[in-house]
């Protein structure tokens, strides 16, 4: 019996993205051993991930049903990595009405004009609800670190404040999972050509990908950095390879039905006396 | 070839809600002429279903690529009509991140201290989007009204305020669709019973339900008032036979792809240049 998934991909203090194997699959049989196509194995993991999301929908039920806790869940990774289609996955079968995703653009004037927590705290989700983060908080330590727009002592002062940020969210009831989606650059080139290749895909390119993807040693070190100084029990890393599409969603739903599996989560004892009500 | 669903269940201002047939299932063959049981009739309505939001799914990809119109549709319907399950149906398929999803409950304190639209001015569409309102402003002239805490000159002003408000959303860009789910009070039964009964679903029940089903002829009475003061070209309203789920689902999968499709969507046109690019 392998271990959780929650141990096997969480992130710990010597996490080195660049010896991280971001194609790996530890899913799927060793390599030879499945003897299936690979469209095959492709289709049986999207079915599998189907299922389970069924079950992680049925816990979302609950969660909703009990209004105590909150779940947040933060998805950060570079460009192409997969954060929407991870997010569209998931909602093909949860209930809208308790889960929002919310996506993180560069922040607008007035967002610029607050401290960097100030719009993120104003969209965490209440109780019952699940929340999704397309890019969060922690973009502003990875883009304005990159770019030299702060300095070392105020990336340290920042990373503290998350640190502190998602104590006090942890400590009122927010449970909190933070995934990195991992790929390697040589899968975000392909990613990024068949975009522009495609005449429906194209108007998703944005040529300032091109110019960040030129600071890709520079961004996984802030990355690294990111992650190492944030990750504790109450607020875990993950890193999820993800070259593999259809293996990084199973990947996904497989950890995070683990942790919402751990909450014992259950509906409200029904009233007997209400059971029995006649409605005229 | 039957005249398309946006005339025919289209709304008028002859509007008698006493008189519409909430059972009624247009897109089904008459009785006795299907011979495939309840059970495969209804399996042929979600697959149905399914295909279609496929395609809306198409079409709202290509409205997020333009970002120029906005869409909002306004579900309204008594309780358990169906609102919820609606919602899910759509989202199942579409893109997350281009449809949100907004529930307006009784109002708090701050939004009860400003005027009725306020709450929802903050949450229409943005240029790309579709917004789906479960339950809206229209809620302001139906529970008040019936609970008698505005007059009726009060509730002229409120209805002539939605008038102004969604002429200005429709001549800034925005596509309304408000749709009434109408669900018979037998109907409506049935299900409060069947939620008292089941273990997991009773803490969707609430007492005010019983309340509010006392005054079904005064609800149904306010619904056609709002409906006729509210239809217009830019505006229109469409009354959903909602008694079936499936065909429910199906009705307005349907509704949706016509009313999309009349939107002549398209991708933007992809530039040849940036096609041959080489990313390196």
């Amino acid at each position: 019996m392998p271990a959780p998934l929650r141990e096997r991909l969480r992130a710990g203090p010597q996490l080195r993205l660049r010896d991280d194997d971001a194609a790996r699959t530890p899913l799927r049989a060793r390599d030879g051993r499945d003897k299936r196509s690979r469209h095959d194995i492709k289709q049986a993991e999207r079915d599998a991930t189907a299922g389970l999301t069924e079950q992680i929908a049925r816990l979302q039920e609950m969660l909703f049903a009990q209004r105590r806790r909150k779940v947040l869940i933060v998805l950060q990774g570079m460009d192409t990595s997969g954060k929407d289609g991870l997010v569209r996955s998931l909602y093909s079968r949860l209930n809208p009405m308790g889960v929002r995703a919310v996506q993180f653009k560069a922040p607008n004037d007035v967002e610029a004009a607050h401290d960097f927590l100030w719009r993120v705290h104003q969209q965490v989700p209440v109780a019952g609800e699940i929340a999704v983060f397309n890019r969060s908080h922690y973009e502003d330590v990875l883009v304005p670190r990159v770019q030299h727009q702060i300095d070392e002592p105020e990336c340290r002062r920042r990373l503290a404040h998350i640190r502190d940020f998602e104590r006090m969210l942890a400590e009122t009831g927010t449970v909190i999972v933070k995934l990195f989606l991992h790929i390697s650059s040589d899968e975000q080139r392909k990613r990024l050509q068949a975009r522009l290749a495609d005449p429906e895909k194209q108007w998703k390119f944005d040529e300032n990908d091109i110019v960040q993807r030129k600071r890709w040693d520079e961004y996984r070190q802030a990355y690294e950095e990111a992650i190492v100084a944030t990750d504790a029990e109450h607020a875990p890393w993950y890193i999820i390879p993800a070259d593999a599409k259809t293996h990084r969603n199973l990947l996904v739903s497989t950890l995070l039905l683990e942790i919402l599996g751990a909450l014992e989560l259950a509906y409200p004892a029904p009233d007997q006396e209400l059971a029995r009500l006649t409605i005229s």
